[in-house]
C-alpha cells in the first residue's frame, strides 16, 4: 500500500514538475535566438522522469530500466488525458541523437565487461541459440499473420515474421547490469547470441526487402550473389573487427599513452567505439554491434601504461557518460509507444497473438544451449525483447510498397509496435524472476558492474 | 627543430586520417536509413583533431586548447588548398548541440571548483574589473569604427563597440584549468568579472538593439523602464540563483541521496546545471552563466551522504563528460573561422585596429583590482577573449537592419570575426607567459584540477 502511494505521488510530482517546466519552455523558447534552451528543459524532464521511475521500480523490487520505460510511456501519452504540452518531446532530434549515442556507449560498456576469450568459449552455444531464435519466431510470426489475415499478400506475412526475429540486446544488457549478472555464462551466451542475431536478422530483412523489391518490379531482385554479399560483408565485419582489433587494441592504446594531453584513455576508447560503430553501420549492421565489438577487444591489461599513472579504469571513466545518456534512450523508447492504438479490438487481437508468438518463439533458443547445468529459462527470457531493432524493422516495412500499397498497413504496424513494446516490458520482470529462482547450479559469482 | 617536424607530421597524419575517414562518410552515409553514422564519423574526426592538436601544443609548451582551436581552423579551411570534403563539419547541428552541452558542462565544472564564499570575497574587485572591462573597450571600439568608416551611421559604430565589451570565459577557464591555476585569487576575479560582464554586455546589447529598433521605427523604442526591466531581470537571476541555490542545494542533494537508483549524484548535479542554464537563457542571459552559478552553489560538503557510500566527488564524475564534449566546442570554434576573409586589405586593416582596441581596452580592467600584490597583467589578459559571446553579438548585429540596410555589413562582420578569433587565439600564450613570470608575490598554491 505504501509502495502504491509512493508510486502515485512520484508520478504526480513528475507531472507537476514537467507542467511547470513545460510552460517555461514555451515562454522562454521564443525569446532567445539560440536553440539550446528547449533541449536543456527536455533533458531536465527526461532525466527527472528516468530517476523517479527508476526509484519507484527499485522500491517495487523491479529493475530501474522498467521504471524509465514506463515513465516514458506515461510522458508520451499524456495527451490521452487531455495534456498535450509534452508532445514536443517525441519529435526532438537532439534527444534522439543523445539517446542513440547513449545506447552505443551502453553496448561499449557491456563489451568492456566481457572479453574475446569468454565470447569464443560460449561461441557454439551462442550460435545455436541465435539460429534457433531467428527460425522459430519467424515461422510463428508468419503463421500468425497468415491465420489473422488470410486474404493479405504473402509479403505482409513475410515481413511480420521478419520483425519477430530480431533481438534487442540493450534492454537485456541493462537488466543484467542492474542485477549485476553481466559476468555469468548465461549473460555471455545471450549477448553473443544477440550479436549473431543482429547479423542473421539483417539477412532476413535483406531477403524480405529484396523479394518485395523484385515483386514490385522496382528492385534488382534477389540473387544468390546479392545474399552472399550481404552475409559475407556482415561476417567479415564481425570476425574482422574482433580478430584485427584484438591485436591492434594494445598497440593503439600504447601509442595513446605517449600523448601528453589529458583524457587520452577515455578519448581513445571513445574513438575506437565510434569508429567501429560507424563501420558497422557502413556495412549495413546496427551501430551497437560495432560498439559492442569495440568493448570486446579492449582489455584492462592493454592500457597498463595509463593505469601505472593512476588513470582510473576505462569502464569507470565511461560510466558517467552512461549514467547521463542511457536513461534518455529508455525514456525515449517509452515515449514512442502510442497507447491509443490499444483501443482497436482487431489490432489488439493480432497484437496479442503476435506477442505470444514472439515470446514462445524465443523460448526455442534454450534448446541451443550446449552446456549442462545452465539456466536455460533465463537465456530464453533474455532473448525476448525486440526493442529498437524490432521498431527499425517495422519502420522499414511501413515504407515499402508493392504497386502503390504499403506492405505493412497502419493496423499491422500498430500490432507490431505493441508486440515490440510488450516483449520489451515483460523481459525485465521475467528475467528478474528467473534469475532469482533457486537452481541446481549457481552461476559464477558476479563482479561489481559499475 | 624536432618540434616543428613533430608538428608537421601530426598535421599530415590528421589530414590523411580525415581524408580516409571523410570519404568513408560519403560512401557510407547514403547507404543506411539512420542518421547516426555521419555523426559518429564527425566525432571521430573532431576528437582525433583535438587530441593531435592538443598534444602538439603541449609539446610546444602551449596549452592544449590552443592546439584544439588551431587544428579546428585547419580542418575548417582545407577548401583553401582545394580539399572540400570536410565542409560538412561546419554545418552539423549534432556537433553544435554536443559542443554547446560541452561548454555548459565546462562552466559547471569551473563553478564546482570555486564556491560562493570565495566569489563574495573577490566580489568588489570582480565588479570593478567587469565595469571597466565593458566601458573601455566599447569606447575604443566605437572610436576605431568611427575613425575607419566616418561616413557610416552611428549605429554601426555603436554595434561594433558592443561586440568588444563581451568576455568569453570559456577559453580563459580552460587555459587556467590546463595550467592548474583555477584556485588562484586572480582566476576567481576573472571568472567573477566574466559573469558580471555577461550581464553588463547583455545590457549594452539590449540598449544597442533597442536604439536601432527605435531608429528603424519597427520597435517599441528604448524606454528607461525597458532598460530597468532588463537590468532587473539579469540581476535578480544571478543573485537569486546564487542565494536561493546556496540554501536549496544541500536540501536537494540530501533528498537525492534517498533515491535507490544508481548515478543519482551525477544526475542531480546535471539536473541543477541544465535547469539553471535553461533559466539563465529564459531571462535572456547566456546559458553558461546559469551553469556556472549551478557549480558555484554545489559544495562537496552538501553531498556527504553520497561520499559516505563511496560515490566519487561530483567533479570527478563530471570530468569524463567534459573530456568527451569540451574539445568538440573548441575544435568547432576553430572550424567557424574563415581564413579567406584575411585576403581583403581594408577588412584586414579594420580588423587589426579593432583587435588592438579589444586587447588594450581590456587591460584597463587591471585598474579595477582592489587587492595589492595580485597579478594584474594576468587578470587583464584573462579578460581578452571574446570567443563565442563576441560571435553571438556579431551575428545579432548582422541580422539587424535600418530601412532595409544591414547595420553590420559583410566587411565589418568579417573584421569583427577576425577580432574575435585573434583575441581568442592570443589569450592562451599571453596568459601562459604572464602566469609563468617571476612575481613579487606567488599566488596561492594550486590544487589538482582534475
Amino acid at each position: 500500500m505504501r509502495k502504491i502511494l509512493l508510486l502515485t505521488s512520484a508520478l504526480a510530482l513528475a507531472l507537476v514538475a514537467s507542467r511547470a517546466l513545460g510552460s517555461e519552455t514555451a515562454a522562454g523558447g521564443a525569446q532567445h535566438a539560440s536553440s539550446i534552451a528547449p533541449v536543456l528543459m527536455e533533458l531536465v524532464i527526461l532525466l527527472l522522469a528516468a530517476k523517479l521511475g527508476g526509484d519507484v521500480f527499485e522500491r517495487l523490487g523491479q529493475p530501474a530500466v522498467l521504471g524509465e520505460l514506463l515513465f516514458g510511456v506515461v510522458l508520451g501519452n499524456l495527451q490521452l488525458v487531455g495534456y498535450d504540452q509534452l508532445l514536443f518531446l517525441k519529435s526532438e532530434p537532439a534527444l534522439e541523437l543523445l539517446a542513440e549515442i547513449g545506447v552505443i556507449l551502453l553496448l561499449f560498456e557491456v563489451g568492456l565487461e566481457s572479453n574475446v576469450r569468454d565470447m569464443i568459449s560460449v561461441g557454439p552455444s551462442s550460435m545455436l541459440v541465435a539460429v534457433l531464435g531467428v527460425i522459430a519466431p519467424t515461422i510463428l510470426g508468419l503463421g500468425s499473420s497468415f491465420w489473422f489475415h488470410p486474404d493479405e499478400s504473402i509479403y505482409l506475412h513475410l515481413f511480420v515474421g521478419a520483425t519477430l526475429c530480431a533481438t534487442s540486446v540493450g534492454i537485456t544488457a541493462r537488466v543484467l547490469q542492474d542485477l549485476k549478472q553481466l559476468q555469468t555464462r548465461e549473460a555471455r551466451i545471450v549477448l553473443g547470441a544477440a550479436v549473431i542475431d543482429d547479423v542473421l536478422g539483417l539477412i532476413v530483412l535483406a531477403t524480405c526487402t529484396g523479394v518485395i523489391a523484385a515483386a514490385s518490379g522496382s528492385g534488382p531482385g534477389v540473387s544468390l550473389g546479392m545474399l552472399g554479399g550481404i552475409v559475407g560483408k556482415a561476417l567479415a565485419f564481425v570476425l574482422g573487427a574482433i580478430t584485427l582489433g584484438y591485436f591492434l587494441s594494445p598497440i593503439i592504446l600504447r601509442l595513446a599513452a605517449r600523448f601528453r594531453v589529458q583524457g587520452m584513455l577515455l578519448t581513445t576508447g571513445l574513438l575506437l567505439c565510434f569508429l567501429l560503430a560507424y563501420l558497422a553501420q557502413a556495412v549495413g549492421l546496427a551501430p551497437i554491434v560495432g560498439a559492442f565489438a569495440a568493448g570486446l577487444i579492449i582489455e584492462d591489461r592493454h592500457y597498463e601504461a595509463f593505469s601505472a599513472r593512476g588513470t582510473p579504469k576505462l569502464h569507470d571513466l565511461l560510466n558517467p557518460l552512461v549514467i547521463f545518456l542511457v536513461p534518455l534512450f529508455f525514456v525515449r523508447m517509452g515515449l514512442e509507444v502510442d497507447l491509443s492504438t490499444l483501443g482497436n479490438v482487431s489490432v489488439l487481437g493480432f497484437a496479442v497473438v503476435l506477442t505470444i508468438a514472439a515470446i514462445v518463439g524465443k523460448q526455442v533458443c534454450s534448446l541451443g544451449v550446449l552446456e549442462r547445468g545452465l539456466d536455460r529459462l533465463s537465456i530464453g527470457f533474455g532473448m525476448i525483447p525486440r526493442g529498437e531493432v524490432g521498431l527499425i524493422f517495422a519502420n522499414i516495412g511501413a515504407t515499402l510498397t508493392i504497386k502503390g500499397e504499403r506492405v505493412i498497413g497502419p493496423e499491422a504496424f500498430s500490432a507490431v509496435v505493441i508486440m515490440v513494446m510488450v516483449t520489451t516490458l515483460v523481459t525485465p520482470p521475467l528475467l528478474r524472476w528467473s534469475l532469482a529462482r533457486p537452481r541446481r547450479r549457481k552461476p559464477a559469482p558476479a563482479e561489481a558492474a559499475g
